[in-house]
C-alpha cells in the first residue's frame, strides 16, 4: 500500500511539474521573472511585500496572492496600486494548504503579464506541502520567522532545502525572546549549506535593503540571460 | 473535472471517518481522553505540553508526537518521563502536513493506553489540513501565537471553527507587538462564536493555571460520561 502510495504522489508531481513548465514558457515569453513567497501562516509574507513593491527601480512587481479565503492581504497590497490577483484555494472543505502549478495557471489570464516585470506569488500560509509543488517560478523565497523557534529548518527541511534565499524576520523581537539566531543558522547550515540568508525586521526596516538588492539582482540576471 | 476532484476527497474523509471511529472506540475502552492539539508552526504547543504534562492532578498523561520528520519535540518531552510515542509523517517527499486518523492508528500499538488517562496528540504544526482530519479525539485545541497576526481566524477559519478552544499564546510579547487583541477576539467571535479561549504565556506561566483546569474539566467529564 505504501508503494501504491508513492506512485499515486509521484504522478501527481509528475502532472504539477508538466503545467510548471507551461506557465514557465508562459512567464519567459512576456519576460517576467516569478518568485515563489513563501512562510508559515503570520511569518510577514505580506509586509516584506509591501516593503518593497512600489520601491524597486526599473522592476514593475504584480503580486498573485495564494489564500484559503478571503482577500485581506490583497487589499493591502491593492492598497499600494500594485496589480494583485487573488488566488482563494477553498474547493469547499478546508481548503488547500498550498499552491500548485495548475492553481496558478487559472489565475493566469487575470495576471497583467505585459506590464509587469516580476511577479510575487504569495504561497498559503504553510511550511509542508508548497515545498512540493513548482508553480514556474525563477526562484524560491521563504520567510522563518524569530519567534518560529531554531528548530524549524530539522522539522520542516524540504522547504529549507528547496529555496534560494531565507528572510528570517522580526529581528526586532530577538531581545524580547529566548531564541538562539546562531542555532537556527547551524540548523540552517545542516540543511542548506550557504543558502542566501538576509536578517531582516518588516516592521522596522531593518535589512530590506537588502531584500530589494537581492529582488533586484535576480531580476537583471533573468533579464539578461533571455 | 473539480465535481470529481471533491468526490475524491469526500471518500477519502470517509476512509479517515471510518478509522478515526475505530481509534475512538479503543481510546474509550481504555477510558483514555484524547485531545488533538493544532497549530501554525512555532506557536508554542510543545512548551505549553511541557507545561502541563506532568502536572495534572490524578491524571496520567502520554503524548503522540507528529511531525514531518525527526524527535526534537518528542526528545524535550521524554526528558519529563511521560511517555511519549514519536509519529513521523515523511514518507519519502515533503512528508505529509497533518495527522489522519490511519498514521494515528498505526502508531496506536505504540501508545501505552492502558497506562495513561488522556492523550494529547500534537499534530503537525499547520492551520490548514489538520483541521480536515479526525483523528478519534475527544477535544480539539488550537494554538494561535499573537506574533501570527490579528487575521488568522479569516485566513485559516475551520481550524478556528472546529476547535473546542483556543489558546492564545506568547501574550508576554504584547508590549513588543503592533497587534490588537480586540481585533483577533472580534475575528474569532465572526468565525467561531463563544469558543472557549484563554490567554496565555507558555514563557512565564500566565494563564496555564486555566489550561490545566481546562484539561482536568475535560478529563472528569469524559470519566463521568463513561
Amino acid at each position: 500500500m505504501h508503494r501504491t502510495r508513492v506512485k499515486v504522489v509521484e504522478e501527481a508531481l509528475d502532472a504539477n511539474n508538466t503545467i510548471a513548465r507551461a506557465n514557465r514558457a508562459d512567464f519567459d515569453q512576456h519576460g517576467v521573472t516569478v518568485i515563489n513567497f513563501m512562510s508559515a501562516p503570520g511569518a510577514g509574507k505580506t509586509t516584506l511585500l509591501e516593503r518593497i513593491v512600489t520601491d524597486l527601480p526599473g522592476v514593475r512587481v504584480g503580486v498573485l496572492e495564494g489564500d484559503v479565503q478571503g482577500s485581506m492581504d490583497a487589499d493591502r497590497l491593492a492598497h499600494l496600486h500594485v496589480p494583485v490577483t487573488q488566488l482563494n484555494t477553498d474547493p469547499g472543505f478546508g481548503g488547500e494548504c498550498h499552491l500548485d502549478a495548475n492553481m496558478v495557471r487559472s489565475a493566469l489570464p487575470e495576471v497583467p503579464l505585459a506590464d509587469i516585470d516580476l511577479l510575487m506569488i504569495e504561497n498559503v500560509g504553510n511550511l509542508v506541502c508548497p515545498a512540493e509543488f513548482r508553480v514556474g517560478e525563477d526562484r524560491r523565497v521563504m520567510v522563518s520567522s524569530v519567534t518560529e523557534g531554531e528548530d524549524k529548518p530539522l522539522k520542516y527541511p524540504l522547504m529549507f532545502r528547496t529555496c534560494d534565499l531565507v528572510l528570517v524576520n522580526k529581528i526586532d523581537l530577538l531581545p524580547h525572546l529566548d531564541y538562539d539566531l546562531d542555532r537556527f543558522l547551524y540548523h540552517l547550515e545542516q540543511v542548506h549549506p550557504d543558502v542566501d540568508r538576509f536578517l531582516v525586521s518588516a516592521r522596522t526596516g531593518e535589512g530590506i535593503e537588502q531584500w530589494r538588492d537581492w529582488l533586484t539582482g535576480v531580476v537583471s540576471a533573468e533579464r539578461a540571460f533571455v
